[in-house]
């Protein structure tokens, strides 16, 4: 059976998400859905991006991912479908599938891109605020039956892309931000298991505070310690053992991080 | 497959919801199970019958839509089961179906419904406190295989209907109110685009605040800008470009509002 | 098709249950999921066994549930899949499916443990943080396939196990303890029907406020009351008819609660 996964910023309580859901079985019914998060904050391209990177390889290959953040609803930007590698994007052309497509290319994976410009492939009448339900989700359906990509629109070449903050090499070391700040209040960071293999004795400083050496898991440390980890993203990660390192040093998003190698 | 859906008031952290799947599908195993939501605030049927009409439709024909909104459950008020035009209905008979009801009149659908006397389809134990597992469900379940609705129960033709607030007409325009504040606090209103349609130059008065017309799309505005527009309901809806509504304005459902004409 | 379930203390923003249902789908296709909740407090071992306690019997035979309430990820807490009478369960062996095995034992169900310890069950690479995605939803989906339990890993008969506090009987009646708040603020106890039913006019203690005889339904009292009442779980339980216990009485998971029988 074909898997089709759902992410947006439309949140529980409305339905949303469930009407998608109505939508694509009303097309194929056999279809599997899941839900990978309805609580990207409202609007937030980047998270966006970045939850659609660290979960999407781990579905099989030909699934289909439809995101909806998409704050330029019904205006001029276009609704997309992609082939990134062995996964396909369905959604609005802002780059919500950036990272998606930034590992397909990495992976040297086939990537093409269509302008959802066939209106046979949507549902027959299309609300100028709710293309998730009304063009994104049935367009998705016709491509877990079967329907290839250039049959669902016309190819294009310049889609949307977003950067994501990448890190800066230092005469010491490495800096770099937190990126995610998850439901444990775990901070990852856009510094990879690379850049900090490459620091001998690494040591690293977030708010004000250094951490010496990265443990190999929580169980290295006494519940209440903060510690530096490679996380399940094989990025570089702080948290508070059984605790939230956002509420311990009270920072977020964007926060400066340091990794420095220790001085002989 | 056939497709059950499930809308409630159970919250997300106990496990309720899911063990109705369970329920389910250890009935008819071969069944797609969408959430609608599990946000309707606690024993408000109302928003709970709005969510349904707003949602229910655009699933395949034949779905079934377990309501449970139910603060009589166990007392006298009867569990339920409908034929609502192209969808069924399962839950408890105190007007949680209403909309759905009324939508199936207006399209001339067929419209029964049977009381779930038959305890034959339903768990064998059954709890006074937790019909949505051991009678609504079950009986979905039983409707999905191929049960006809009349041998789940006996015919009834007074089912409780509980009145949504409608529009009043004024003198120079239409006075309604806001019904729903969404996950974005966005505001639908009780007001539809066909009452809109009939007033040449809109504009919009809520909470002392007036809009000059309606947008197409969030596009046409600014970030920050209070607009008004017709939402993916077909019903006028009052939002703020990239914010809420709701916080920008103090307000909530039961709000007034008033659509007026441009006096020449 | 096979179920499996999901009970965790993920939350819903990150994606981290999703990520699981691709990793299944991938093994195994054709397998139904179900969350059961991902809303367990963050390494609330005991929490999370009572939850698939409440859940797991009402799954079809052969449902394999997978638990993640997991503090000692990546640590030498082992990864385990037990047979529990009908049903499966895999995750960490710190005690988390310890209500399921009592559960099982008490209905003279077969019960099995093995060492999840064959690690081409898994997923290639296994991070030190996500054995959730890595270890537990790969040995579910193969489960699911049909590989035996002993396949899967060694066998071991020393599983850790949680114990739940119990009632204490007192010259008057019993005592016991709040263990659950649900999302209604309905308090549930340790203590079952059976034990309330010994005790003749039953009074409850709690919290300073005494209640006289429990209640059928919540219909047989008013809006507000403050009610007893045997709970869907077979346990005492105490409410606010359409309002929240846990508020009104300002108590949580822990509250002593006592029952005592009316003195002649």
């Amino acid at each position: 059976m074909s898997v089709i996964t759902l992410l947006t910023d439309f949140g529980l309580q409305d339905g949303y998400s469930g009407v998608m859901k109505g939508v694509i079985w009303g097309i194929a019914s056999d279809v599997q859905i899941a839900d990978i998060t309805h609580l990207i904050h409202p609007q937030n391209i980047i998270e966006g991006a970045l939850a659609l990177g660290r979960t999407a390889m781990f579905f099989p290959s030909g699934t289909i991912h439809v995101g909806v953040v998409d704050p330029g609803v019904g205006s001029k930007r276009r609704p997309i479908a992609a082939r990134l590698g062995r996964q396909y994007f369905v959604g609005p052309d802002n780059g919500l599938c950036s990272v998606m497509m930034r590992q397909a290319l990495e992976e040297r994976g086939k990537v093409a891109f269509v302008h959802l410009d066939k209106p046979q492939f949507w549902l027959k009448e299309v609300s100028n605020v709710f293309h998730g339900r009304d063009i994104f989700s049935p367009a998705a359906a016709h491509l877990a039956l079967g329907v290839p990509l250039d049959e669902l629109g016309s190819r294009i070449d310049d889609p949307v892309v977003v950067s994501i903050p990448g890190p800066t090499r230092t005469i010491d070391g490495v800096r770099g931000e937190v990126i995610i700040v998850d439901h444990f209040g775990n901070l990852s960071t856009n510094l990879t298991r690379s850049e900090i293999d490459a620091i001998s004795t690494p040591s690293v400083k977030i708010a004000g505070r250094t951490i010496h050496g990265l443990v190999g898991t929580f169980g290295d440390a006494r519940p209440g310690e903060l510690v530096a980890f490679i996380g399940e993203a094989d990025d570089l990660s702080i948290a508070v053992v059984e605790g939230s390192a956002a509420q311990a040093l009270g920072v977020g998003v964007g926060e400066q991080v340091e990794v420095l190698r220790k001085l002989p």
